[in-house]
């Protein structure tokens, strides 16, 4: 289950860091680590330093540009968000999220990312609406902030207690394969075309009118087959559209 | 209650960890800190900026030269072990030392100490047998050495959840109302009007899709105002439809 879960920092500026989080997550037995847009250099002396002893899964990262590609095949994706945010997202602590995964794991297909943002300034609202729910480690209110590798440490901690706690529980419908994060995207993208398209939604006044529909969908964790449904809704609607002002 | 539970790190050799552990024990708002006959000085530059703000805490560390001095007016002392040592001593596992502190700290005169050993080699087994009990952070067993912040991190965040766990949960999101049932089988009929008036759907051969729609929809638990905007999609997909053969 713990090679199944893979953790992913966005735009981490200190190597030490990196190499932190990849001692924190080798403490706990994970092992699959991406790295979006880093904005350092993954490898130096310092990330190696910190790793200690560690440092194969910083060799072994993979570097992308962005977080579609690194949760592209993940069936539950969750950010770590240090405060709630204007439009409140479905929401886990730490133990929550732990509890969960032994039957989001149960199928063998199923991936689950764990993103964690910038040293300075976390996750941009953008990405974390790419994410079915939010994991909050509680905190001080009067000093939240937690270094990095101490918050992955706290998470990857609270999965190998889940995984310690027992095998999983049978999955309940082993062939109802939930969509991965790429359909999901695939199939908001076509939302937004298609509510364009027939003049509900305009770009360029959102008004959190995608963000709520993300919320929504992602909430009721939408299975391969209904997304298809939604789709083949959507295609349906984009013809009787009319045609663009051009 | 976090006030009467105290940090002691013996023999500690890097004064970054000083400041990591300060930085740890002030996120969960713990703020008793001692340090038994530290290896180095304990404020410098590299303590202070890995304390990242909770410098205050390294500030006002105790010093002292011995365990004993270090735990004194402590009514639970906790040692933090790696590995089983030849004599086995009462062990807990983080979690079940958190689920004891209400108890232990219930008399307000009691504290507790949870102590940390050298990053090098460790507690001693004279320092071990001071304790009432050991904990053991369930780690990889191919790579058990946690860093001794992480370490620190990890039994705080335990002791934060146990304190919290007391505390009356804040009420999440008191004024997003649920649809209620009525609303949603108003929502689930202009729906199925809608999918009938573009053409996707035929009453006569159904083949679950409504059934499927209603399982994915009842899912989100949608709020009222997640079934407004459904709706007002709805309403625009129906103007573009073509009329009705009659």
């Amino acid at each position: 289950m713990l090679e199944r879960i893979r953790i992913v920092l966005i735009g981490t500026s200190h190597p030490g860091n990196i190499g932190a989080t990849a001692r924190a997550m080798h403490n706990m037995a994970l092992s699959d680590l991406a790295l979006v847009a880093p904005r350092c250099e993954p490898i130096t002396a310092d990330s190696v330093s910190r790793a200690s002893g560690a440092d194969h899964l910083v060799h072994g990262a993979r570097v992308v540009d962005t977080l579609e590609e690194a949760v592209a095949d993940c069936t539950l994706v969750v950010g770590a968000s240090a405060r709630s945010r204007t439009l409140p997202w479905p929401m886990l602590s730490p133990r929550e999220l732990g509890d969960r995964l032994p039957q989001e794991l149960a199928d063998p297909d199923a991936r689950v990312a764990l993103v964690f943002g910038r040293e300075d300034s976390g996750l941009t609202n953008a990405e974390l609406q790419r994410c079915h729910a939010h994991v909050h480690i509680p905190t001080n209110p009067d000093f939240s902030s937690l270094n990095l590798a101490a918050a992955v440490q706290v998470l990857a901690y609270e999965c190998r207690q889940a995984w310690l706690a027992g095998e999983p529980a049978a999955p309940v419908e082993p062939d109802q394969a939930l969509a991965t994060h790429a359909e999901l995207e695939h199939y908001f993208a076509h939302l937004e075309r298609t509510l364009v398209a027939i003049g509900f939604h305009d770009p360029a006044t959102p008004r959190q009118l995608m963000a709520r529909l993300r919320r929504f969908t992602l909430r009721a964790r939408p299975e391969r087959m209904e997304l298809n449904i939604l789709r083949g809704i959507l295609s349906d609607t984009e013809k009787l559209a009319p045609p663009r002002d051009e």
